[in-house]
């Protein structure tokens, strides 16, 4: 975890800039003899993609991935995979305006502040662009995970844009995919646009919150103290662009409970221990239960809006910033997948520190 | 970040379990020429201190910590520091229960299901005693923030517990420490008192929500993408017992904010650039602003409670499991001392790495 | 493998002076479940016990280790194990001298350059005593590999002290610890005393050459290209006090060596592979082969003799240090113990690193 | 250091394998601001480069670097540094042979061992042509070094070939560039270059020996004990391909040294303290003195021979194995400029990690 990585044995490092010729993953530590094929990271990719709606920006990229190593006829072989993705669509004189000015709610001025130097174009390093390499890492780790743990399925899913709350009486998982929101409920698919619309025609932009859910986790994954699931978890999310909060399980709401009320009662069934109820969102003590793990995160919204806002230049001048270039209104529903494959590589990761201290051998209960 | 180590450069191992001889933390990476004493660290220790009050456990420890190694003459050397707490008041009896039977809520089943055997005295390991170590550490933080950093403060404090919330207009920094609740509110500490001692003596416990705030901080401090300050600030805080949610600035209230609300404005001011609101909790890109750092976390309500609640035993028995012992009706007031401790450390870390990359530089503007 | 820590999965940190309060190793990322005691441990550090004999230095140190945390009952939990070993003999007014004077060959002067400070007793941290935490390290990961590879044995033994050579014709690995010298030749035994004594009346002190061999290691440990086995052995080796060089295998003589000589050629045997020969010395690629590792490192003689040497004082004042106190004349005998505490970690790091990664599953042959 | 990354804050990955469509390496932490060109890394990489005389692999590459992340108008904006260089001269058929059988003295065994699965196409990612990532690493390095230590140079040459030695008495630092074996003594190149002629020709390979001065370095480098500047140079030159020892200063012969004879004793000078003698090859107690850092290690002959070797196949059948392809006839020559840019990144690397924990700043002599 240092500072353009992530992860303790699967480690992805992340390289590139949003105009850059391109940008893309290193991923060491992945496991050897795992079908992985560009074809099956483009999947997840082409989720993220924008230009795909009016609903997320209008830049248009391919997104399209190419494995440069670290693959052998079709079978990972245990040496670093490096993924890239070429950037084709950069509209650098887009970005003219802000090469000196700092635009309000953006990483401009404290990457200048902090070196003095920084790469304007779209943002450079700071662009939610670098999420497009987590989503082909998010690939490799997914890939590892369905052979390794057949069951697991990671849902991400939109929870909240401004003012509009999944109504989750009409949670269904299936309308997901089929609609540019994430959402899972196609019947608030027409307001959640039209609220957008009107947003975005207002020069403005919304907020999000995102939840997503991994199933079938084996329990006992989780290493205290410092590299609890649930530690990790909000450290990977913390590190997509604009999040502003995360929570496991009851999340913030846990303030306002009793102990009567939390606690996840345990009964004996079947096949093993079963909680009746899933407050801790599938984590107790930093590791996994084998509930459902369910982590929740807001996105703020995005800071680039066409509403002049007040601003300084590098040289101290006042200016008033307008960001134009091509911006998603709400930054949250592209965030989807990246936490998607955020959790996929917390997961595996988790999956492979825990072999190499139990072997993967669980405790006994019965 | 390894399983029991924290931090980048400023690296704290914490290890100790709750009723053995005694638990401390390893602190490497300390700069050297540093003033550090016994008795600088036992301040904030005293804070965290059990058996003060009703409002906490009643298990008695003097908490007293010894530095073994890494002080010469009362000044740091740059060698590792060690930090050990003697444990004095163990009565493992009171654990005899629950030897076998899991607490629904703690550690125990999943502590049992990962490694196959857990001391169960007290929670072992997964015990909020192991924290004391954490404040230790951070005493010696703060030790060296107060050297490098002089202007710096961190302070932190209640601002909900259950259904009780902090008035922030009676908001008073001088009255955290003159009341059991870290409450910054002298007019309220009367009415959580009762809430607080009517749910222990209905044997429940309650859950909480603690802010802790740093000024001072230089801008700069933060490495993108993924050691974020808010990254390792949300990943410290949860791996704070029973923390549940992490936010920063806004947090999970900017998924209903719009762009026009949330960008905080920058205008230059006579020494540098100033920011017209806080949304972004003093952090941008991942790096800080020089405004005050502001986090939030939520804690559940203390597990260990006297109400019986249905579980299991290692031989798959249903039980019911009341959980005596000393414990805290709301673990969330000795967790305020804690996270202080872990932003003292974050933030030193952050400018230890900064000072290896940039050399401490800040780029220029005006 | 921070500043004082070493290892990926299995991870010693260590911590302490030579005339400070105590001593120790913070041990994590041990597998649970295994086997660890006190007295388990103290058997490696009796080898490595100062005042034995009159070849090593005179001071008197119990040497007696405590398991503060991380096992109970017994058993290691999988948290960490923390060993102490409290210093007893400290005659810190031997050290008046070399407060301010700096000994040729010691890091006196390095660590007051670097660090402006230094605990000047007995060498503070550049101390070899502070190998004695590594020996109660390597005692654990002994205690694991044992019961994880029960066929493994780790074997030290003197090669080389001065112009006496170890005669390999007379090998008995049953006489290691019958002399002083862990020499595996009886022969030798009085030839060699009679030499260093010689020497140590002569106020002189004189280098050395050791040899550690694993039989019983595994095949496929080890993982290019950064954490090679040979690179890691070779790290661990040089952090030991005096060490100057490290050889794997044939080792600097490689360099002389023709193609058709050095390459170790394979025969089908019962039970698999077998090389015919181990100029390799048991590593290909930085991946064990499973034939015994061979790794050799040369200790510069003890820097601390009686005869005076030129240097300087911190005030840049010319001086003429003798010194004093007490100290082993060949410096190199003591390592020994060492070297097999380290080379049982970074085996058994490199396992617990496989088993993350293949899941400890070998490639088929035949 | 994990399994692909090598540096503490200069943190290097390298990915790729030799006959994949492209090699790199990912660079981060490098400081920002700093002037980085393609051409300046170049440089470094056609000293590296094969088929420039017949004593190397007639392998046809031009191994053009592309910066492909990180740099801005020409500096260094403190991002991760991507540097890719694409194989353009695979000639995959070559190896057909090799697709089953193992290679004596190859990784190729060991590989199919560990992970089931190899890219045997020239040997895979445990093919020499790795080292050339790196070499593009270590010409950022020495921009950084070139603007932050502006006295610093970095020096490797052969001091070995076989039956071949360096006669000292003739050393001229300006002939190393000047003749295909980087041997800094014009008037052996001649006997150098027939002795190679002749092995070659005779379907042999030879070992070779390497030194690598650093002058210039500034003291205080180097962290104690498990980051020791010696431990690090070993580990980073027992990474490079087919190392089999190395050694600092004396090295293997200060075990032949008695005490008087190795310590190096020290005036003060008019800029402040001198070593009359540099035993210590630059590095006291871990920490660099300020003298010149001397590193030396041996490189065992290449095992890829015409010259049939006995060996098994995957399906444990008998092979005669002959090597064909390009191959170096020995393997050092090219290891120069490898350690060069090994030495760059560790010292680079100390000089950042130095910066974090004492700013830099010297303890003061006299």
């Amino acid at each position: 975890m240092s500072m353009n990585t992530f992860g303790h044995i699967f480690r992805v490092t992340t390289w590139g800039e949003s105009h850059g010729p391109a940008l893309g993953a290193t991923v060491d530590g992945c496991p050897p003899g795992i079908e992985i094929s560009e074809e099956f990271i483009q999947v997840f990719l082409d989720r993220r993609r924008p230009g795909q709606s009016k609903m997320t920006t209008q830049r248009q990229e391919p997104d399209r991935v190419r494995i440069l190593s670290g693959v052998f006829e079709g079978r990972s072989t245990g040496t670093p995979i490096q993924l890239m993705i070429e950037n084709t669509d950069q509209r650098s004189k887009d970005y003219g305006a802000i090469a000196q000015a700092f635009r309000p709610g953006h990483a401009d001025i404290t990457y200048h502040l902090k070196y003095g130097i920084r790469d304007y174009r779209g943002g450079g390093r700071s662009s939610a662009r670098e999420t497009a390499a987590r989503v082909a890492a998010g690939g490799v780790a997914q890939a590892v995970l369905k052979a390794l743990v057949p069951g697991l399925t990671i849902t991400g899913y939109m929870v909240q844009m401004g003012e509009k709350h999944l109504n989750r009486a009409n949670f269904d998982a299936d309308e997901i995919l089929n609609n540019p929101f994430f959402l899972p409920d196609a019947t608030a698919v027409a307001d959640w646009t039209d609220y957008l619309e009107g947003l975005r025609k207002a020069q403005n932009s919304v907020g999000a919150a995102v939840e997503v859910v991994a199933t079938g986790c084996p329990a006992g994954l989780g290493a205290p103290i410092y590299a609890k699931m649930d530690s990790d978890l909000a450290a990977a999310m913390m590190t997509i662009n604009a999040v502003k909060g995360v929570e496991i399980g009851e999340g913030m709401a846990a303030a306002a409970l009793m102990g009567t009320e939390n606690a996840d009662e345990i009964v004996m069934g079947p096949e093993g221990p079963e909680f009746l109820s899933n407050h801790a969102g599938g984590i107790l003590g930093g590791i996994t239960t084998g509930q459902p793990i369910v982590v929740r995160f807001a996105v703020k919204p995005t800071s680039s809006i066409l509403t002049p806002r007040r601003s300084i230049t590098a040289a101290g001048e006042p200016v008033d910033v307008v960001t134009k270039g091509r911006h998603d209104p709400c930054v949250g529903i592209r965030a989807v997948p990246v936490a998607e494959a955020m959790m996929a590589c917390v997961i595996l990761d988790h999956l492979l520190l825990d072999r190499a201290q139990t072997g993967g051998v669980r405790g006994e209960i019965g």
